[in-house]
């Protein structure tokens, strides 16, 4: 078991992209869903797959157990998902001795862009580059579950993090 | 993904235990469970390990994906699990083409003893050894996940199956 230690922002700009990789595509959904627990499964544009147990309730941190798997399976996964079927494309930006993972969604969330730092410590204080916007750690409106879960239209707040293009 | 189309049965007697095989214990546990899909995780008493998603309504077939994991990980996901683990030895007795699956309970559920034959089809119709007892495919006191996941004093009818020892 890994545990999951992150921090989520908000993007404002487009001054990270000269930082970023190439970027990989990501089709994800959700098999289980309950308050402290979720099953993910998550296919990526370079072939791989992988199923994702998160346990936990805490926002920074949460118990995490990832299995790769067979992408055909993923795929048959992915058609009996719960809710969206949610598609975006994840870039990492290196930032001293952090990775930023920056998620660009698309389809439903089309403009939405959110930061991930992944930390080895909760006490862990990362330099917030300047194209880091608010901070939605533990704002249950962004997590990836949230947004596949949610029903009806999507509303964020007029935010400079949603970027069209 | 298998199909899982299957049969279940309380159990009357001890005659079939000179027809079975040696068996092997089982502790399983459930990590998420919702009303048409449950994520559960067991542990065999020869070491071997493993995650199951079973997605479906149906009582007779349901959608299976099952992986083989670390035994490890295994027991920390067991300790995260949902509800009782349950603990129970399985034996297998063959008859004709059928393989019955006998799972003795323990623990919470001392004496309960209940027979499974898994079919190729819903049409198939394997011949009924004269050691089982009522059906209860579809009643859901009796799946797996209930008895998991049931909480306050187990209640079951004055039943053959009820054995002791």
């Amino acid at each position: 078991m890994a545990k999951e230690i992150e921090r989520k922002f908000l993007v404002s700009g487009t001054s990270w992209r000269p930082l970023a990789d190439a970027g990989v595509s990501i089709r994800q959904g959700y098999l289980v869903a309950a308050d402290d627990r979720s099953l993910r499964v998550r296919t990526y544009g370079d072939g791989r797959a992988c199923l994702t147990l998160k346990i936990g309730h805490t926002a920074l941190a949460r118990d995490e157990y990832e299995f790769d798997i067979d992408p055909q399976i993923a795929e048959e996964m992915l058609s009996q998902a719960i809710g969206t079927v949610i598609t975006k494309v994840r870039y990492e930006v290196e930032q001293q001795e952090f990775t930023w993972e920056i998620d660009v969604y698309n389809g439903r969330y089309s403009g939405l862009v959110i930061a991930e730092v992944e930390l080895e410590s909760e006490a862990d204080l990362p330099a917030i580059p300047d194209w880091v916007g608010r901070e939605v750690t533990g704002d249950d409106r962004y997590s990836n579950q949230a947004l596949a879960l949610s029903e009806g239209p999507i509303e964020f707040p007029d935010e400079p993090h949603h970027q069209s293009g």
